[in-house]
């Protein structure tokens, strides 16, 4: 699809005198007839999903919900709210709250998008390349996201849970395949055979073999930040707190006085 | 509840090394037991929702889904990921395109409070109330929210469909009576007996029956419009369009020429 | 000016092949001839200043400069670069930091407007309307905003600096005059003499005599921020701080652990 | 400098009671004795400039000042105002609005300062290195940011005034010798003589050797649109226009009619 910059082509929705078509199905017929987030899996991957996909769609949405109050995100909405009491303008600034070092699967999806289409470009056995790849990936100091946890050894229960509902829902293939190979692989490389396949990695992968883009997994995982954040900006709203700040036992201020007039005659103002 | 600025409390949620406990629950055991819509009002309200409220809540989420290419949040999204083709970027836009006038439920819902808390001080039948209550409105030339469609005439299909499931799952209630009160009140003071409810004003309604505060309303319906967009900004980043702007022929721009030299030294400048 | 949803107007600037015409003027021969906060006047203001006029507008840019790492804006742009390090992100959220409670003039500058045209349409003395005024205010239980500072008595250096300025510039006129006789009459009926006009009260005296509105006073205020955010997020960046979050020792956590299967079946789910 | 998650330093500014110490200065001193891009130069760079540094960053601050109606970030800003008509929200969408396609001199920088890093380690003549690093780009097929324009053939007139300016000001140094020599080798290698160092390549590159990085380049950048953005924001807010859209003429609505109940039953719903 190619738009000029004033032209503007879309197929997710258009709008009638007296509804809106979603993806081809009048809105009205489509609320109260599938759930939520069967909607939401049809307008973003663009057609209904079966009952399975629509299970599994389910639970991604929930694969976050509430990251807390001691989460970038939150601590954003919170504090912008506390001086500017709004719903819209706590949850703008949450959204922000993604990215490399939080919240957002898109670092590991397109890792899996783009060491996928490198196997199939291959022609190797899965185990061939992914040792291969791994061992590369090593040699460059580069990490394989999607892996590790502080706490859990060997399977990280949520990831089993994940695979369990794909595997149930007829969902399960080729990627993810790659990607275990890919963790069996570093496992080995790096000899920690205990390395678990994390929640997130375990949901990249998922979200990948369910045709989502990396942008779109972000969305995603936005989306079900979405019911915890309008529960701590409305608390937080209620809470009477005025105009948030670090409190001082945790600031270090490195600022020493200097004079303005001595400094500014040496840098040459008359 | 009462926070200093530095010092945060909440009840949301709590954190453990290998789980999240929200509202009382662990995470794990929420997800995949009752649905990401469940959830969503477990958290925002405190409680599990009935089986009945379930399902009023899937609906209350399904009350936008996309408001399409034709409306300012869209275009503010599709627009900011035209330069800066990130996800989280185009959803933190689009969150600001809820207020006095679209998307948002919040006034609708703050009259219906504010109305409902005056009839209930008033002693007064709730007809008798409701009438003096829409005159005073119409003496001071205030208009009532949540009333009126382009299109529909005595009934709004959408609000009639909204009203059957809320009696269904028996959530019905006072507010609800109240605020059609007002409504009939509206029709036969304004001698307009086929001005609608619409669908705003409906959904405001029952969520306020449910006990969601007229900022939560905000966030559910923000809520609602997150599959849409999911949908258009990846379809955006997809399209290639770069640089978003309005065509030339629908603006227009009233810029004469001045001189700058003349300005100046008429404006002082030596 | 009236615009259609589609259609757009503006008097701001136009855009040639090689240039850009601000308010009339070739941005190549502004650029280097005045300053930029003199070229801010033009594009807020639509005229070029008076040198005076420039000279005030450079004060009231460097208003708040600096809000410092205590302050809502800082913290929600800090947070949010944690986890997503980018510029953009880190400011986008900060401008949200303005509102009833901090930064934003807008508040002051909407009550000088009103009560100014409410002292114009009187027909009275400013001493009498003002002690009028400010009656009612008083058993309204409304505050005056711009008055009041926890340390400083009598006078806010700030502000007479402000003011000094001002009168300077010739720009000090008739919205100062009675935004100082509703200080008078205050301090009178308050029986507090030492309550000060603070710097905030004098900066939204001096932007509305200047002509700009509440929403530009915001802003203007939020420009001045600018500088001090660039440096915080430049600087939260460097730190190599990852995933901000709130000191464990400052929350307190209200979540009490409940029984999920007990609780979903006293809510009706078989 | 190295903080932990819930620690922050900062050597912005520190607090005190009647004051703000900025960089070491008191915030009283500072205004109103050097002009506000001199503070902001404070701020970010951490010391006073020189007048000639003051100048310079002056001029930086007007690189952009306003990008038009036709420009993403202004759309943004003007339709989330149609609909939340707040200040602070216009502004927050439009610092959303800087990235790869528009606005940011990021990317620019991120190019200067690496391959100003590998010519220094390099050992190389200057000329022959450049060559060099040219040679390669083109063999990668990745383009140099900062060179070329629709209109400008041979000079860029607004970049030989920022040079101008720079040499004047004592500024011009070995980075930007470096940048040339990479344009002149650009100019060799594709043969295209006339094929000019931009404006935004011009400013890059003396901000780099200001010492500022590419995330303050983006942020002074964006600090650059403020002004134009206040005067959208506000013309927008006075022009009576709400809930802005696309013109219907210039959208293609590709989505086509489908049936739900046949396509539920395919999809395997009962």
């Amino acid at each position: 699809m190619k738009s000029s910059p004033s032209f503007w082509v879309t197929s997710v929705s258009g709008v009638t005198s007296d509804d809106i078509i979603i993806r081809g199905y009048p809105m009205q017929e489509l609320v109260g007839t599938v759930p939520f987030t069967a909607i939401a899996y049809l307008l973003v991957r663009g057609d209904l999903p079966t009952p399975g996909q629509a299970r599994m769609m389910d639970v991604l949405c929930c694969s976050i919900l509430d990251y807390g109050l001691q989460k970038s995100g939150t601590l954003a909405a919170r504090s912008i709210v506390s001086v500017n009491p709004r719903m819209s303008a706590g949850l703008s600034a949450a959204m922000l709250g993604a990215g490399e070092f939080a919240v957002s699967p898109e670092p590991t999806g397109r890792f899996i998008e783009e060491s996928y289409a490198a196997f199939k470009a291959s022609g190797e056995s899965i185990e061939t390349f992914a040792a291969q790849y791994v061992d590369a990936l090593r040699a460059a100091k580069k990490r394989v996201p999607g892996f590790g946890h502080p706490v859990f050894r060997g399977v990280d229960p949520r990831a089993e849970k994940l695979k369990t509902i794909a595997i149930e829902a007829g969902i399960w293939g080729e990627k993810n395949e790659w990607y275990e190979a890919v963790h069996r692989a570093f496992q080995k490389a790096a000899n920690k055979p205990d390395f678990v396949m994390n929640d997130v990695g375990m949901l990249a992968g998922i979200m990948a073999q369910m045709g989502f883009t990396p942008a779109e997994m972000e969305g995603l995982a936005l989306m079900s930040t979405m019911p915890g954040l309008i529960a701590h900006v409305s608390e937080e709203i209620q809470s009477g707190a005025i105009n948030r700040l670090v409190a001082a036992e945790n600031t270090e201020c490195q600022v020493e006085k200097r004079d303005l007039k001595t400094d500014l005659a040496a840098a040459g103002w008359a």
